[in-house]
């Protein structure tokens, strides 16, 4: 088969596919609240990804303060000196729940990657902390993270951008705004240049949770799974930049709420199978 | 396996997926035009699906002419009565080439339904008339066809909007404007209902040819072929109106110039099966 697509261990990690519902039901950010140990947890918000970080920490304080919250932490980290800094390390050290939101991909990497705060981060989620992401603080999660791409036809050799990660889990790409900005064929092309890779697709208000080798599905949007481990041929190496690339047999799964993915064997994970009624009290059931 | 996806016995048709280029190399065109017997070959321009007809009919006699067509016909049918009129039937019967502009596919099916110009257009089909259209022009020649459906998240049960097509191809749905405008979650909505309909994808500047059992792929853009045949699992019929849908195990391709399609078999063809040259000299061959 392939490389085994796992989560690293740890806590609780979620991956969001952007634009979850923050006024409404808020179903996903309610069990995002609820993957914590804790009655009213302190949750802090990573808003480094966003050019509008007012605005972004705002919307989540509210949501977050109305769920339930005990203390939303506005970790505003802008720039590297900042992501060294004790007091942010101190308030990340000090969340039940990290939450990184959306906005752009290589920012996160660029001002989090190799600082004090992503090793805390990392020793959070190895000691149980929730890590949840959104959009780009979902795409961030994979080891080698798609960052552009046109949603037009990627399907030609070179048109995904992609570069390192944060590594929460392996053997992944995941790509966000899936289904609503049409990116299935940037997976399809990261399947065709290394089909040991599994595309996750998270549509808007779509999630998912990883727990070891299992993947649960939530949210009232869809998880699309493209496994190219399957592929029975491709042009991709023959090609020059930009030419258009075929890739033949890549198997897709649609999945909604309560259905998982076994990321090991790469099957889907029906409803009975996954006893869902776990999502919500995970560190209990685990 | 399922129901045999197939065209109708006849000349060369041609679906196109919109926007195929006009004013460069008009590779696309091009073909079309040499799939006719004729040196020099009369097409006939139908435009009934659009809204500006002057501008539609404008380009493609720009561009045919300038492609060594003898004549470029304008048979502006914009209503039942003139597809009744002997003067557009007669168009018809001497075109070498019927030419389906873009627009909306329901005004096609509406319009020329039942009429005595489409049963000319099917009797030239059958003689061997060459028969090609573009977006709603490629749409509607399947049997049921699809003519809306939001592009940011078809699977929801009941989102994509579909009627009956003029039934040229067989067992097939196709979709346009494909990769452009991210519609996967449509096919895979209608895999899904349907699980013997096979979805052809088309994309911008990208065509397919059907005979028989086989259909190639020619121009610069993709198309994918979305296989539902296999699928192993959906909610489909358990849900509500709106509702998400699950599919499991939909298998795609992605199809460039070069390549084709075993209708029957389901099965991509690659270029040494294919002997792609055959293409501009196609009734030659066939």
């Amino acid at each position: 088969m392939s490389t085994p697509a796992k989560s690293t261990p740890g806590g609780p990690l979620v991956a969001i596919g952007g634009a979850e519902d923050k006024t409404s039901e808020a179903e996903i950010l309610r069990r995002v609240l609820s993957l914590s140990k804790k009655e009213a947890p302190v949750v802090g918000v990573i808003t480094t990804a966003s050019s509008v970080p007012d605005d972004v920490f705002g919307e989540y304080h509210e949501v977050f303060s109305g769920l339930g919250a005990s203390e939303v932490l506005d970790i505003r980290i802008r720039e590297r000196s900042d992501a060294a800094s004790e007091q942010f390390v101190e308030m990340i050290r000090n969340s039940d729940i990290v939450f990184i939101s959306g906005g752009d991909q290589m920012r996160l990497t660029n001002i989090l990657g190799a600082s004090p705060a992503m090793e805390t981060i990392r020793a959070g989620h190895q000691s149980g902390t929730v890590i949840a992401g959104t959009s780009a603080g979902a795409a961030c999660q994979s080891q080698t993270m798609v960052y552009g791409g046109p949603a037009t036809d990627s399907l030609r050799k070179g048109a995904v951008q992609m570069a390192a990660g944060f590594g929460l889990v392996d053997g992944i790409i995941i790509d966000t705004h899936f289904l609503e900005r049409g990116r299935f064929s940037r997976l399809m092309e990261v399947g065709a240049t290394n089909p040991e890779y599994l595309g996750v697709g998270l549509g808007e208000d779509a999630a998912v949770l990883f727990e070891g080798d299992v993947m649960r599905a939530f949210g009232p949007g869809h998880v699309i799974i493209v496994d190219s481990s399957q592929i029975s041929g491709s042009n991709v190496f023959e090609l020059s930049d930009g030419e258009a690339v075929t890739v033949h047999n890549v198997i897709m799964h649609a999945l909604v709420d309560g259905y998982g993915f076994n990321l090991k064997d790469r099957r889907v994970l029906g409803p009975e199978e996954l006893r869902t009624e776990g999502l919500e009290h995970w560190v209990a059931n685990s």
